[in-house]
């Protein structure tokens, strides 16, 4: 990328995400970060770049000739589905968008838009979606024939553990998704088998309760709470507040996706494709990915092109700094 | 893919990957067999699929508007250097062209004739390269710090197994790739090591011998031979022709891709990224991949690209009978 323009990222939203998204563009030689926005008093930001302009994002339209790429790193609930149709008119975006059943419609409004402004929109970028739609699209294609499987874990669930500090008495709490090993094995094994919820995932909570709360009561609402956790075994265990900060501010995660599957005229062979992640930053491998993809958005835009995209319709060179040949002679 | 035309597609060379890919045409809808190319008599070729015509391939410009894709289904050592170049002139073409230091140059070489032709080459499509091309480039885009490891086996190498065969007083002969559990360890366990070609990987041959020929001699031939066994801990194992026959005739394989790297402005933070293949047909699970590059080289054609490509500049959705919205919806 020598005797060329850095591509001009900017941040939107600086929380956990956003400061992965700051780490993963020093880790880059074709990116720069330009500016991070934020709703809140720029003063009272701190960021890890020195000389990089914090702004509000009132300010944002009058950046449109600086950034290249707009990183938007607000949450799914009630950030993106705003954020993203509204920003992506006047910059090239890319959302973490993952509430799995709205994509179809959240992808409909960003398209919308894109095309408005003539712009491209990547959205639902991440591990899952991200890298694990990834892995099942490429492998639902070479193995038409078969059944998918998706294994999360170990790694902590904010919205569990978001539902457990709503329960009365419960000062904090951690919720960690972690797979059933033994179901692991068996599709590993290319038992194909049909695994229950129960079957698949267990779920342990870490409790801080209020002083004189009830403990056993608190245990009780956790382990039948609907959705969240009555189709699961839990486990749940009572610390203090010292422990918790102490043995579970880590954000790890991580997962599987499996595909098993036959070829043949009867079907007489069998294959197993297994993609697995594991992550000591959840945040920060996410934004590694945001990263990757704009680069892409840079690409597509220059290259004419608007509207909506996923990782699904984007070719994989275009997440690189190095050429077609580099790539051919060293990754092929 | 309802009212609409399949997809043609021609076999060109049939011997296990040909059988491959017309198995794996039988897994799709959307794609049908519509000749096999032979060099040999066609009427010494017996296929599985009644009524699909074998042809001589010196028909084959007869057939330029009856097919929509060419499979090659030849081997890299002679067979695809040549034939690819050759056919993409008048065909869209697939093949699975696997000497990685060669693939440079193949890619030129069926770049010039495509553009001549105005058609579409996919080249060097199957697992490695393939498969595995697109693990470690999407890794390395995400992770750009950190370090790649590819392991493969175990599975049955054919150039090794030839290699044995032509030592005097050997019969035949099976080789066999395994890589070092050790190694994998250390790998998934994110300590980075750095693991010379014997770290990574044991072989394990059974030969059978011909009648009084000196077992110690074969031996030692085999674990001196500069490059294909120089520098591994071989073991040799001597079988009778029935052994050999009833426990070696499978042709699985596998292996295993890994990205271990790290994230964060001081590489606080350290991700794993593995994909892992258990095949039990090499040749089939190939094929598997041909016939869906198939449909991407069709939907190129039909875009009016031409050209030579391989999977790194193929969007992941071009691979798949489903539309683009039924992807998002189920596969996102």
């Amino acid at each position: 990328m020598m005797n060329q323009m850095k591509t001009r990222i900017g941040i939107y939203g600086y929380g956990n995400l956003g400061r992965g998204v700051e780490a993963a563009i020093c880790h880059t030689s074709d990116m720069e970060l330009a500016a991070v926005f934020t709703r809140r008093d720029p003063s009272s930001v701190a960021i890890q770049s020195p000389g990089v302009p914090i702004v509000m994002t009132s300010e944002l339209l009058n950046w449109k000739d600086r950034i290249d790429v707009l990183i938007l790193c607000g949450g799914s609930a009630t950030d993106l589905p705003g954020q993203t149709p509204a920003c992506v008119k006047d910059f090239n975006v890319i959302d973490s968008f993952d509430t799995h059943a709205r994509i179809p419609e959240h992808f409909a409004n960003v398209d919308t838009m894109a095309k408005v402004g003539k712009h491209v929109g990547i959205i639902s970028v991440g591990w899952d979606p991200g890298l694990f739609s990834l892995a099942r699209v490429y492998s639902n294609a070479v193995l038409p024939t078969g059944k998918d499987y998706t294994f999360w874990g170990k790694g902590l669930s904010q919205g569990h553990s978001d539902a457990v500090r709503r329960i009365i008495g419960v000062k904090d709490a951690r919720q960690y998704t972690i797979p059933v090993e033994s179901a692991l094995a068996s599709v590993r094994n290319g038992e194909q088998p049909e695994l229950t919820t129960r079957q698949k995932h267990t779920r342990e909570v870490f409790v801080v309760a209020e002083e004189g709360a009830d403990k056993n009561l608190i245990e009780q609402e956790i382990k039948t709470m609907p959705n969240y956790f009555d189709e699961y075994d839990t486990t749940v265990h009572f610390i203090s507040e010292e422990e918790l900060a102490r043995d579970h501010a880590g954000m790890g995660h991580g997962g599987f996706v499996f595909r098993s599957g036959t070829t043949g005229m009867k079907n007489e062979m069998h294959h197993i494709i297994e993609l697995n992640l594991k992550l000591d930053s959840n945040p920060q491998f996410t934004s590694s990915v945001l990263v990757a993809y704009a680069r892409a958005a840079k690409r597509l835009y220059d290259e004419g092109r608007c509207g909506a995209y996923t990782v699904l319709d984007i070719p994989p060179a275009y997440l690189c700094e190095q050429s077609g040949d580099e790539l051919r002679a060293h990754l092929l």
